[in-house]
Parts: C-alpha cells; structure tokens; sequence
C-alpha cells in the first residue's frame, strides 16, 4: 500500500528530465521515514545544525510512569504513516535509537486561534492539520507539503544553522503563525525547563528555551525573521510561573514584547490577505541570542527563500559529488540517499563566530577547528567515521578535535561517549572515540600529538565508567558488577587496542604495553568448553545457565552471545584460535548467517526485528556489522561475497520502508556505502579495509587529494556475485585487504565475477589481513 | 525582652575598648533584623555581589494556592526571633518589601546525614540547627554564630564576589557540609528551574542553578573551593528528572563529579577528626563556571579566611568613612548602622573580567564602568541615589549607567523600573530612573549626552506600560484604565520633569517643552473643591465616594490621597495653590502629621502599621519621605524641625527592632543621613538641598572632592529643636535650601539651635526653593 503511495511521490519529487544527471538528484529524503529507519524527511544541510523537518507526533517516553513503546518510533518525530503535521521543529536526529529534540516548532494557520497540538488522529481539535503525501516534494535541502485544513502551502530550506521557512496562505484568510515553545520530540511534561522570547521589533523575534530531555541540559536560542510585519501577538501560559511582573496594572498578555515560562505557546498574526506569502527565517545558536542573530545575518538575510532552497541544493549536490555510478534507478536512489544519509550526523555545533558551549556549559571559541556534537559513537566508530576518513578527512578531524576538546571540558576527563548538544548522554557502552581518534591518525588525517593519547589513557581509566576499576583489576568485568559485563569487556579490549595502536605511532613504548597487554582481555571471557564468549563473575566462575542466542539477560548489551562472540577485529586469529580453530570458527559464521533465530530470543529489544536479520545474524544493529567480513581471515574467503549480496538486497530497498534497522547517524548508511564499493574498515584503526565484492558494475571514486579510484566489475549481478579475480592498476592482487594508502592512490581495481566462487583466492599468509596475534 | 537579649550581643560584638574609634566599629548590623526592617546580619562588602548570611526561614510565596502572610517577614531569610539556623546562603535582599535570592546555602553538620532542612521549630528533623544569639557576632564583613545541634563555630566574612565561610567543628566527629540547591528565599516549590553541579577536583566545586522567583530569571553560577580535600559525596534528587544516564551501567549517585537536576541537596564529607577547620570559598557569578573561577581567583585564593575577614573590614572602613560625628553611643551606631545600610545595594552585577548578563540576557563586557543590579527605584531614587552623588558619584555614575545598559538592552526600549539580577521585576510604579539620571546629571556626577535624554524619551513614551498611552492624551491615567491611576499620575508628572531639566540642560528646548507640559499633569486630577488629589476616568469625571484617608481602591499606590496629594516635589508652589494656597496647605500637613489614622485605612497593607505612623503621615513607606520639608515653601517653614526630631526620634533607634519599615535597598536609611545631617534632597534632578535641622551638635562631613563640610549645632537636643539662625563660612544664610556647589566647596554650616521656633527665617521670595512654577 505504501510503496504505491510512494511511487507517486517519486514522480512528484523527480520533476526533472528523466534521468537526472547529478547526485543530488536521486536522493530521497523519504526513505527510512516509515518504519525502523528514523530518519527524516525535511531539509537540512551537510552537517548542519539545524534539521527543519515536519513533526506528525510526538510521543512521550512515558505517561503516568507507563512507559510508552511507541516513542521508539518517533525518534525523528515523523512517521509516515500518519496523517497530520502538527508543525516544523528545526533540530532532529537522523536514524537514532533514542527520541529528543524537535525544538523551535513553527505551524502556519488560518481560521479560528487554537493554541494546542491536539490529537493525532483528530485533525480540528488543534492547530495540526491533515495532509496528503501527494502534495509531499522532499530532496537535499528542501521540502514541501499542502496543510489541507488551511490550503496552506508550506516550503521548508535550510542553512547550516537557519531554518527558512515559505507559507503560502490561501487568499483573503488572515494568517496566524504559531511558535509552540512547549512541542518537542520526547516530549515528557516538564522536559521544557524555562523558555523565554522577545519581539524585538515588528519583523524579529529573539529567544531561547532550555530542556531536559535526552540531552539533559540543552540550551536552543534563536532569532526568527519574519517577511513581513506581525500585526498582533500574545500567548498562552500552560503551566503556573510564578513571577511575570506587576500584572494589576497594564497587560503582559498581548502585543507585550517580553514573554517568559514554562510551557508557552505563542502566536502571531499577519496580513495575509493582503500579502498571501510569509517567509520566516529560524537562526539556531547553542550560545546565545545575539550568536543566533549573528547566524541569521551570516547564512541568510538578503536572500529570498528560492535564492535559499537553490544554495542549499548546490551545497548538498557539491557534498554528495564523490561517486559515478552505474546501476538501476533503484540502486542509484538507494546509493545516494545512503550517502546523503551519512552526512546529517554529526552536527555543527558551533556560531558563524567560533563559539560554542562546551560540556562545562562554559562558551568556547573554536580556534582553528568546527565544533561538532552528535556523535553517537557506539554506532558510528564502526564505519561512519572510517566513511569520512575516506571522503571527508577535513571534517573528520575537526569531530576528532571536537572530541579531544570535549575532553579536556569534561569533568571525567573522559572522550565522548555520546555527545549531545553539549552533554554527555552516556548511551551504549565502551570508549570508542578512541577508534575514531586512533583510525583518523593512521590515516593522516588527524595530527598525532601526546594530547591526543594522554585524552584516550585518561578516557580509559576513569574509575567509576562501567567496570572500568575490576576491568584493569580482574582484565574483564565480572557479571556481577554489570549486567552487560561481557559485551563492555570485548569492547574495552578493542578500544585498548586502538589506545594501544596511538602509542605504537606516538613512540610511548610504556604505554603500547599496558594496552596491548589490555587489548587480550577479551580472552578472560571466553568460554573454550563452548566456543564463545560467556560472562563471569568476581569469583572467576562463568555464568551457569548461559544461552548463547539469548540476547536478555546473559550479559551482553544489545546483543546475544553468538553475535558478540565476534567481536575481536583487532585480534581475529586470537579469538578464532578460543572458537576451535579455522573450521569452528566457519561452521560458526556459516550458522550465524543461516540459522533461524526464534523471537524468543529478541522479542523485546526494539532494535531487533525479523525484518533485520539474515538468519541469526542482525543487521538492524551494530554490534555485527563487521561479522560477514570475518571469512576473510579464514579458508574460505568467498562466504563474504554470498552473504554481504544477501544484506544488501534485503536491508537496503528504495522504499518509504527501505532499511533495515535505525540508520544510526549514518553507521547503517556508510555500511551500505562501503559494501557496494566492495570493501569494509572491519578494524579501525588499522590502515585496512577488508574486500567483499563490488555491489555495482561500476563505481568511480572521487578521493579528496583529486585522485580517482575506479571500481569495475562489468559482469557483477545477485547470480554473479562471487569475485573469480582482481587487478589492482592491471596486476593481480590476490590479498583479502587493500590499504588506505593504496586507496589514495587512485587507480583501478577491476573485479572478475562469476556465478561460483574462487575457493583459492586469498588463502595464503600474506593475503590475510591484520590480527594482533596468529591465535593462542 | 529581645532587647535584653541584644544588650548581651552588643557586648559581645564589641570586645574592642569602650569606646571604639573607627566607623566602622560603630555599625551594628543585627539593627532591623526583627521585625519590618527586613534587613540581614550576615557578612558582605560594599555594594558586594555576595550577601552571605544565615537563614532562619524561608517561607513560601504562597502554599497550595493560598497566600502566606509571614513571607512578607522573610524578605532577607532571617528574622531574629527564630529559633534555628538552616544555613549560610550567599545572596539577600537588603530592606526590601518582596522576597527572593537565598542562593546557594550552606550548612555544616556531624552526625546522620540529612537531606532535608527540617522545620523551623523543630530542630533535628533536618540538618538545621539550634542558635544562641549569646554565640553570635556580626560586623561588616564578618559574622559569627555557634550551631548548637552540631557544636560547630561558623564563621563567615566575604570579598564583592565572594562568600568565605570557616566551619570549626567539633574533635572526633566526621563532619559534612550540605550544599542546598534546592533552598532559596521566597522558596515555592518549582523556584529552580534546573541546578547543575561538577566536583572538579577533591577541593573545587564549579556549578549553577536557574531560578524563577521574584527575579524571573536568575542564573546563579558558583565556583566553591574547600581547604582540605572532599573523602566521599553525594546527593539527592527531590524532582523527578528524566534523563541522568545510563543508570543500570555505574553508579552515579555517589562520588560521581557531574550532577544535575531540579531539586539537588548534596552533600560533602571531611575528614574532621583529623583537621577540624574547614574553610569554604563561594564565588558567585551571573555569567559562567569560567567567570565564578575567575573571581574566586581574584578576591580570595591563597588567602586565609583571618586575612579576608580582615580585609572586608578595612574595606568598610574605608567606605564608611566620610564622617566624624559627636553624639551618644545610641546615635554614633544608629548613624553608622544606617551609612552601612545604604551601601549594601545597589549591587556589584559583573566578574571581575567585566563580563556581566544584561537584560536581554546576553553576555555583555563593561567598558570602562562596573555594572550594577538591584534598583529598588520607586524607593531608592528619593534619597538613595542622591545621597550617593553626594558621598560616592564615581559610584552613582556607573550606576547611571548600568541603567543606560540597561535601557539600551532593554526589548522595551526602557530605563530599569527595578533591576533584579539581569531581569526587569516590573515592581511598583512611575520611571523613576529617569529622576535618578536627572539628579546625577545636574550634580555633574554623570556625563550628559544625547543618549542619556534620548533613553529618558524613549522610557517615558512606552505606549503599553501602564496608563501612558491615556496619561499623553489626556494629561492624566484614567481609574478605569488602572487601577493606581492617580499616584502615576503624579509620579509620571515628577519624571517629566527630570526628563525636562534634561531637555534643558542638554539644550534641547524642542524635548523640554514637550516635558514640562508633562510635568504639569498632576494638576490634572486634583480635585479643587476637596483640595486633594483625586483620581478621574476617561470621560473627565472624577471618582465618586472618594476617601482621602483610604489606602485601598482610591487610585494610589500604597498611600492614601492625603500622603500622596503632595507627591509634587518639583512645583511646590503648583500643589499649594490647588489646595487653596499656603494656609491651606499648612493645615493640610499639620493634620497630617497630627491626625489619628485608624486601621482601617491602612491594615491590608504590609509597608504601613501603627509604628511607622507620624499621625496620618506614613514614614515606613516612601510616597512621603519628603513632606516634613515641605513646609520650606510655606510661611511656617520651622515646622519642618519640629516633625523631624518626632520622625528621627520614633523610627530609628539602636535596637534589633529598630527601623521603622522596610530599609528599601538603603532608602529609609539615606534619609535618616539626611535629616541628621540636616538637609535632605526634596525634589532630585534640582541642585538645591532643604534643610530641616542637625539632629547632631557636631558633624564632619569629608566630601569625595577632599573638601570638608563641618556642620555644628552645639546646641541641640531633643528640646533645642529649633533653628534661630545660620551661618554659612560665617555669613548668615537665611535661605531654606542649600545648593550642591555649595556643599561641594566645604566650610562651615553653624546652627544656633533653641527650644522655641523663629518664625521669620526663610521667608522672603529669595529664601525659598525651587519650583516649577509660582501656582496658578
């Protein structure tokens, strides 16, 4: 039924020649928007600060202390199947596991004043209105819709830190705005802990509220432009504040330029019937007023929204210009809306003049650095940042330096863990900025100072973190200290091995030897009687009753045993070597990926579906992302290439519904990315990546040096999926790997496939990738 | 029985010789603590940042809807009655009418932790403690206190910017420290919108909290360090608070460093037993962590808290010092009791860097001025700021402008009404700030530009505050449009005038017609046949069944008519020949002063009871400060001395209990300078001063210029009230006034005081003071 919708979208959407010519023209927005992908539709900018995007609800985490399971679906604050707008709010996340955000909502309207959302599925209770996807055009840096209980036509662009905003009322209706400074995604009572406005003149407004949300403090200002002037304006007060001047003697109610509380929704109104158009200009600043002003006359006065919509189109057309591909429409779409997908998380974070607020809550100035936030770490050191190491190394250093600087303000003196909007979030497990740092500094593109790896050393010890003080004491987290014991100790030992990796390249000798000594920790959770990992406790006993497919309970986050189990990709012959060896260790891979896994197993874990997983194997999370790389360490390289074809086909679809699981900041997209080039960072922090096959017959990329890598593999389909050969530059290379520098290089890797495998290629030492040890 | 009880504590305050030499010696600062004055005993510097003092209790505005009446006791959090100590908190109200601040408290404690601060009469249900006001000690700059439930010795003094507090406790017991941050003054629940707080180290604090209480929004940030390092914390969350992390994984309820929420009690335990004294250093900044680290560094690191106590002493030495006095024990504190009172507020509003929160809630830097918050100015522009150009005009003069700033930041466009901590309170009436600008300007203490008049201009067209679209049509606010339409009137009428001698003195003859226009509205609604002010509607006619005796409901504001009838400083000559000329007039204010004034007229009203009544005249409310001198314009001008010595004798006595009302930021307690010293400013904005009599038989007066002013009466008493005759530098001065230059230039004034009046001093046309106009 969706699908069917959607194809008229695509037509509506794609009003250009047929077959468009530049990248930005295949994304769509839309994919990911139904369903488990938690993404959004509206406009932004690469990276931006803002994401102006409609809000269909807005589902508290709980009610009453009832917890709500559907707020799980309305991280992004859209779903596609509903079928009122309650408004435009300017800040989401892309793909996350977790709802917050939706500050600063907007909502034009006609007729009589209602100062309430009201109910989803009752359009006329409150200002939302009905709307029909039909009139739904959505593309990199712009979106539109018809709000059908108004004829209100409305247009949405953005800059990195403005959300531009056209209505179009219908003739000879007076226009309301409404700015609810109550709404947001997450929306618990009390989330908004103080907001406040100005009506600084007839066309500016200037303001801030902060929240306790999932960012636990967040601090959103803004400056709103209007177009034309307000004639008339007040609010409503929903909750009791408790001084708001001498009220007995003149009216703060109405046209009183100063309003301040707790959950206050504002309104204005217009002349429409004289001036149908109204375009409203929302500037962002985390710091202040007068840097949310400075934004908006940086990014967007003097320039008329069409002017706005066409800029941010090139910026996102320039963004995405790293690839030429062939391939069917439907890949083409799915390639760049996967791209476009890696690049809206992280977020600038940061004014036009270098300030930003840091995790002390002090306003820093930036020298010589953007100042990013958004770094959902537990996800993306996989391949989201290894993605923007390849593609956009000036960026990523500056999230690394952004991490370093997060750092140095924390009062843990800890790396992020999950950097958000000035907080530290806590979410998931592990120190994995340590990835990113140590993968940014081995493939030159961050500098490598002793700032660097004292940061990762004290990010490491910090006592109190989770386990961290029996983890150094005992080498694995007892179960009885964590009741994800087991999954924080494979982690901990692959990020040590990054530290240990930073130490190597920094000389520290001392210090490489602590942490490569840590990085073998994982070994003390192994159970060699099964072949997996299984948690312990204190005592050193193993937990009793242990189900190695149960994901609940036995001491792993988010995950079962069979899936964590292969989490060593620093160290692949150790942990094949605690599995039982090269033949174990594939019979193991081969039942992951084929067996069927009763729902038993997962049915209360929302990031786990049916729909996200090949056979036991799940993709709709990340802790196995890099699992269907392993065979290369193997006698059987040429399961990688069955298997990745069989994710990649039914994870990755251009539809309303089309991923497999929550895009995760980009972690799912830059997935996608690097499996359809034909290789995989399995390890960061070594300068590898781990060949599958190429997904397309053709696939150019454009490095940043100017170097150009291109990817052929003429005869690639789901029969011919298997890789028979490969020349590098036109000489064979039979390694299961290729080098960053080699990728730097450019050049041309040219794949020979066929519908049956290869069972020789890749089989001797020097073609098998890095491991820490050779086993034990 | 509480003045047997004070005895005890003079005593023990002054342990220096009998008769103790330096002014600073002389200040009592317990004076006012009981009852109306509303003033503390705490330990703060001049016109300091930081109150810090002790709290007895701190009851909510209103609880379950319902008014509390003895919150109005708690304006300054301590009344002298109590029984217990909650704590220490670092900021208070000095005199004011309306509660607030109380910000972040303090208190030391052995034994079972509590986290609630218990009832006020029961001590032991929370951390609170018994006191004895035998233990207690108070000074400028210094308070002392013994906890009895704890048997700890609390010592406190402060720099501008900073609480310093030493805690001795008692051997072999752990002792802890409780950090409120949910405690406040005018404390409902739902006051802290949020608190945050980071242990950055085993000795320092960094934090702040956000409050909504009188001041809407007071962002508090603090920096605390401890003399010897913290063994363990913790704290409790009294709200709920959604997001804090990732609970299930570590612990971060104790000794983790980052804490926030909305109802925060922590708590920090020492290692008393081994080192008994525990020194504390609050630093408090509106601005940032950075900026209270700042200060902390600033004012009080790396001193001890014996060189800081003795510091802030030399400091209010050095401030008080601008008399010599001769004059009984009673009378020498009473004198430096009140000086000390007037440099309390307004208050120090910027780090020690020039940073400071504007009103419009932006960071701003002060270039070339300190910065100043807490202008009381319906109170304080009477004799509070004149009192200042005249002692302290470099003082006045950043005053001035931070009003200027203030103005300009301002979405209103309008000088402060009452400046709280970065906010507008909106509290009482009139845009007296205008009369303060007026007053520096004429006395040269403030620079006069086009900008100072142009803020005049623009405050006084504000077509929304209250009545002033009506008050520039029609001359007058109409009842019906407010309710306080009559006093506004009047005070507007006053105002205009200040923005007139403005006009003048800036040479703008176009703005000062315009002005005295405006100054002459009072005349609008006087009602001839009654000879009183009399409020009228907006058809020009006036109230029916008027009562000029009635306090409630007859369009003044907190006055009756026949108070504020003569509420028109600048044209003394105009009123009186509305009220039917001299004799009329006269007789108007002899009955004023000698009427009885039943209840009635008065009992809803919290600024006026019995013991503030001269007759019907209102001394503990400030309408009628200046009218015992109004008899300088009449033909019985010694009056005036009369009515004085009554007022000076009945309010102000050296006593716990001691002020009449309400110390109003310094007001109540310029004006006994004043009328000590023997002349007082009636109509600020005009040079001339007028005078009553010495209350003093010698007063040297050292003028900030260096000159010395020395006023004898040897003569006085309460019996020799009268003026026969004086001397200015030795030549007879018969006028009722004297002018600023005059003062400025030193000399001597000489009293020939007696018991029985000259009724012929002061008569002719040239004896008398300014005004506006010669009636009408």
């Amino acid at each position: 039924m969706f699908r069917k919708q959607f194809l008229a979208i695509v037509i509506g959407v794609f009003s250009l020649p047929v077959i468009a010519q530049r990248p930005v023209d295949y994304v769509n927005p839309i994919i990911g928007t139904d369903g488990m992908g938690h993404t959004f539709p509206g406009a932004c900018t690469p990276f931006g600060l803002v994401q102006l995007s409609p809000d269909t609800d807005t589902i508290p985490h709980n009610i009453n202390g009832t917890y709500q399971k559907n707020v799980y679906e309305y991280c992004a604050g859209y779903q596609y199947k509903d079928k009122t707008i309650v408004g435009f709010s300017h800040t989401h996340l892309s793909g996350t596991g977790h709802s917050d955000l939706g500050d600063i909502l907007l909502m034009p309207a006609t007729g009589d004043l209602k100062l309430n959302p009201g109910h989803a599925d009752f359009s006329g209770e409150g200002y939302r209105s009905r709307f029909s996807h039909a009139t739904e055009k959505a593309t990199p840096g712009y979106y539109e819709v018809v709000l059908d209980d108004y004829s209100i036509k409305a247009q949405l662009t953005a800059t990195p830190r403005v959300g531009v905003h056209k209505y179009t009322f219908p003739k000879e209706e007076d226009g309301h705005l409404i700015l609810d400074l109550v709404h947001g995604i997450y929306n618990y009572d009390g989330k908004v802990l103080w907001s406040s406005l100005r009506v600084e003149n007839d066309t500016l407004l200037t303001g801030y509220r902060i929240t306790n949300g999932w960012a636990r403090t967040n601090y959103t200002y803004f400056a709103i432009s209007f177009s034309q002037p307000v004639l008339s304006y007040g609010y409503k007060d929903k909750a009791k504040t408790l001084y708001k001047g001498f009220w007995r003697r003149f009216n703060q109610e109405q046209n009183f330029p100063e309003i301040a509380g707790r959950n206050i929704v504002t309104y204005f109104n217009f002349d429409t019937k004289h001036n149908p158009e109204l375009v409203v200009k929302v500037a962002l600043s985390a710091v202040s007023t007068e840097g949310a002003v400075k934004n908006l006359h940086a990014e967007a006065s003097g320039r008329s929204f069409e002017q706005l919509a066409k800029i941010a189109t090139e910026v996102w057309n320039n963004e995405l210009d790293h690839f030429e591909i062939e391939g069917t429409s439907d890949q083409k779409t799915m390639f760049y809306t996967s791209l476009y997908h890696t690049m809206i998380n992280p977020s600038i974070y940061m004014d036009v003049d270098g300030l930003y607020r840091g995790v002390d809550n002090n306003i820093h100035r930036a020298e010589n650095f953007t100042n990013y936030t958004i770094f959902s770490l537990w996800d993306t050191y996989r391949a989201e940042h290894p993605f923007l190491n390849l593609i956009k190394p000036e960026r990523n250093a500056d999230m690394a330096e952004s991490m370093i600087k997060h750092q140095q303000q924390s009062v843990h003196k800890m790396l992020p863990v999950w950097s958000h909007m000035g907080n530290e979030n806590w979410c998931m497990s592990g120190y994995h900025a340590v990835s990113v740092l140590a993968d940014a500094i081995t493939k030159n593109v961050y500098k490598n100072t002793g700032e660097t790896l004292n940061a990762m050393v004290s990010t490491s010890n910090v006592p109190y973190y989770e386990g961290v003080t029996d983890y150094i004491k005992l080498g694995y987290i007892p179960l009885d200290k964590s009741g994800t014991a087991a999954s924080s100790t494979l982690e901990y030992a692959y990020d040590d091995w990054a530290i240990y990796k930073t130490a190597l390249a920094t000389g520290n000798t001392d210090v490489a030897e602590i942490y490569k000594k840590r990085a073998l920790n994982y070994r003390n959770i192994y159970d060699s009687s099964i072949g997996f990992a299984r948690p312990r406790y204190s005592d050193g006993s193993f937990k009793k009753d242990f189900d190695v497919l149960q994901t609940y309970g036995e001491g792993f986050i988010e995950g079962n045993s069979w899936n964590f189990s292969f989490h060593v990709p620093h160290d692949v012959f150790g942990v094949m070597s605690l599995m039982g060896g090269d033949k174990s260790f594939v019979e193991k891979l081969d039942k992951l990926f084929s067996m069927h896994l009763p729902e038993k197993y997962y049915e209360h874990n929302e990031d786990i579906t049916e729909e996200c997983l090949v056979g036991g194997y799940v993709h709709g999370n990340e802790p196995s992302h890099h699992i269907p790389y392993l065979y290369a360490w193997t006698s059987q390289p040429w399961k990688t290439q069955y298997w990745l074809r069989e994710i990649l086909n039914k994870m990755y679809k251009n539809d309303i519904k089309g991923l497999g699981g929550n895009d995760d900041c980009g972690q799912m997209s830059a997935w996608y990315i690097f499996s359809v080039i034909g290789f995989y960072p399995v390890c960061p922090g070594s300068d590898q990546y781990i060949f599958g096959a190429p997904y397309l017959p053709y696939l150019k990329l454009k490095l940043p040096n100017g170097n150009i890598l291109e990817i052929k593999a003429p005869a690639v389909s789901d029969k011919n999926r298997y890789v028979q050969s490969l020349k590098l530059n036109g000489r064979d290379y039979s390694k299961t790997y290729i080098t960053h520098d080699d990728i730097l290089k450019g050049g041309t890797l040219e794949f020979k496939m066929s519908s049956y495998p290869n069972k020789h290629r890749g089989l001797t030492p020097d073609d098998k990738p890095y491991s820490l040890t050779n086993g034990i």
